[in-house]
């Protein structure tokens, strides 16, 4: 059986150590000293932490420079000198988006993502040509890690006409969900690229996950707006919000009422922990039960140097920017990392239980909290029940 | 001779690619294809970027849990909690200060820091024994590292009688500094923490670093409490002020009055760029020609589970919330780690010209900003002329 694996001495989620057998791709039995069947292939854990695959749900692939040569980052500060200074970057470079996303979904598998969800630029110069790129990638790499595909509008939709018919295209092509940005910042024009986008959603019965960077009231006012096509078209659980910087910038009373409608909505959350920006209280929306997820965002490109694609590095910066110094803190870092965005991106069978799909990274390290503070290099990752990447056990 | 090296192919502060020849600890030559003269070991640097040593002049040695098992955090949120909570566990734990010391100066040095400035708990409980085991391993690893020690009241002055006679037996033992802590916020006695402090400092003919936790108006009189004393002593650029997050909150006039002034009196500022906190601004600092230092701070101690003891990292923390994305920004970062905290702890000799001291660290990377972004693992790292670790050429 190409699926089959028996991975002895590891301790899902630093639990105690078993042995964990998988079978067709599944967890099917979590128990202690099972013999190894002829043919099936054995791997040492040598007591590593077993956890699920990491979930990289809010990725750019199609335009990270990795594994170019050293580009100094070249925008100006807002958004939109970022926006413009991508475009026109991107001609005078003309990296292939295939080859890059493959570079970038190698490394991220590498520190054990097992599944991705990526935005691809979609506008009116590029047209599908990234998310062609994408496409073909995602075929490719199956047997390394699952792919979601936003059909995002990085350029704006309602200021560059053409941009909607492209996204609808893109759907058509097998993008899973429909991506936003900034509808006021950026169109100019909240209402018209909303119902632009819901109206695209509630026509293919796709998902809807928006970049939101609008700071304080505007971003607010926004997320309002989000709120009621949500409602409107019952897509309850199947909106996200990225970023919602403005979730940390309002005042407490009102940032409250926001969350009450999220969590009636199930609209999860995508927070990166920036570095020099307000961001939402991870503690707070997880108290309010809203569905909070993460990922690398650009990793490497035009919008910033930064980034590894490394998931347990992107718990750490969430703990770090939070203030989470408890075991408590740092494992709900990591669930960010782990549940959250499977949870987000809506995976079945997620998890070290048996009957889930054997989506597996092992990690030394005694408790959880050590994985987040100290990032230790992957030794296994495991991907359908296959090893896919593997180092020399410590 | 055994502080004589010949370096083959590295490219000093990423330049161009030399050779450099070290004679008796200090770089003698900097030149292509030079001779390797017998019995002088030669070291190939295989193109990687020679760095001067990484400076991390904002330890605590003595109290770090390196090594030990995980010890999930236990302290509650404010600077009196966490000092508290410290003193109960030292007595639980009674690790030995001496080998923690050492531990955490191995793990340094093998991240490229040859020279350290730590402060060193002293108590009316702990009384001399941290600040002795420190004072051994000084001694023990002078050929890895240099360490300065400040005497440093963690659990205040004033509230604790017999506290300024510690501080005293320490600067007669060989602390080159005297420090102090939130004289208002822990001891509720500025003037008189202050006074104690200044005292022994002119007494003694030492430098000051006092950490500086204390926010918005309550630290910026502090700060100038501080200034008034630095003046009056004459102590010109022998002063330092540790975190000083209140430069990060108040408004940006009163803070620049706080910088002439702080300029003027070359008084240097410590930050290590803290996840959740407000700290000043790095790029304001600078521009005020102010010296800006950085260090790992606690490692996971009772302070916290963070930390690596790598300034690399600590560089990739000041960009990161600094919003440091050009290449220009990554190198000030890098900067600060190396020539920034030189001149906080007055080194001489210190950078990778002809004559400088040979402490030097190759790393892998094509600039100074991917160093800052990628952290590689560090190649060799070299002490007085010496090499001290070296990992295989990648």
């Amino acid at each position: 059986m190409p699926n089959d694996l028996l991975i002895r001495n590891v301790r899902p989620m630093a639990g105690a150590a078993f042995d964990v057998l998988v079978a067709n791709g599944r967890i099917a039995k979590i128990a202690h000293n099972m013999p190894a069947a002829p043919g099936v292939p054995v791997v040492d854990g040598a007591g590593a932490i077993m956890l699920p695959g990491l979930v990289d749900a809010h990725m750019h692939l199609d335009k990270t420079f990795w594994g170019e040569p050293w580009r100094p980052h070249s925008a100006g500060p807002t958004v939109a000198d970022r926006i413009e200074n991508e475009r026109t970057l991107r001609r005078e470079l003309s990296l292939p988006p295939a080859r890059q996303a493959e570079r970038l979904v190698r490394q991220a598998v590498g520190r054990g993502t097992t599944h991705i969800r990526t935005h691809v630029d979609i506008d009116t110069d590029v047209k599908l040509a990234n998310f062609e790129g994408v496409l073909e990638v995602r075929e490719r790499v199956r047997d390394l890690a699952s792919i979601q595909i936003v059909a995002f509008p990085q350029s704006g939709v309602m200021t560059r006409p053409g941009t909607v018919d492209l996204l609808e295209a893109a759907l058509r092509g097998g993008a899973e969900l429909i991506g936003g940005i900034d509808p006021g910042l950026i169109d100019r024009d909240p209402a018209g690229q909303l119902d632009a986008i819901f109206r695209l959603a509630e026509r293919f019965g796709r998902g809807v996950d928006i970049h939101l960077h609008e700071g304080g009231d505007l971003g607010a006012l926004t997320v309002r707006m989000i709120a009621e096509r949500t409602r409107a078209l019952g897509m309850e659980g199947r909106v996200a919000i990225s970023h919602a910087f403005c979730l940390g910038m309002i005042d407490d009373a009102e940032r409250d009422r926001l969350l009450t409608t999220l969590r009636e909505l199930r609209i999860a959350i995508m927070t990166n922990a920036p570095g020099d920006r307000a961001f939402p209280s991870i503690r707070r929306l997880r108290e309010a039960d809203i569905t909070v997820f993460s990922g690398s965002d650009g990793v490497r490109d035009a919008w910033t140097p930064f980034g590894t694609a490394d998931m347990l590095e992107r718990a750490f910066l969430l703990a770090y920017r939070s203030g989470f110094r408890t075991d408590d803190g740092l494992a709900l870092a990591l669930d960010i990392a782990t549940r959250g965005g499977a949870a987000a991106i809506g995976l079945e069978g997620y998890g070290v239980e048996v009957g889930c799909a054997a989506n597996l990274v092992l990690v030394p390290g005694e408790t959880l909290g050590e994985l987040v503070v100290a990032r230790p290099a992957r030794t296994c990752v495991i991907r359908d029940g296959r090893v896919v990447t593997a180092l020399p056990a410590p």
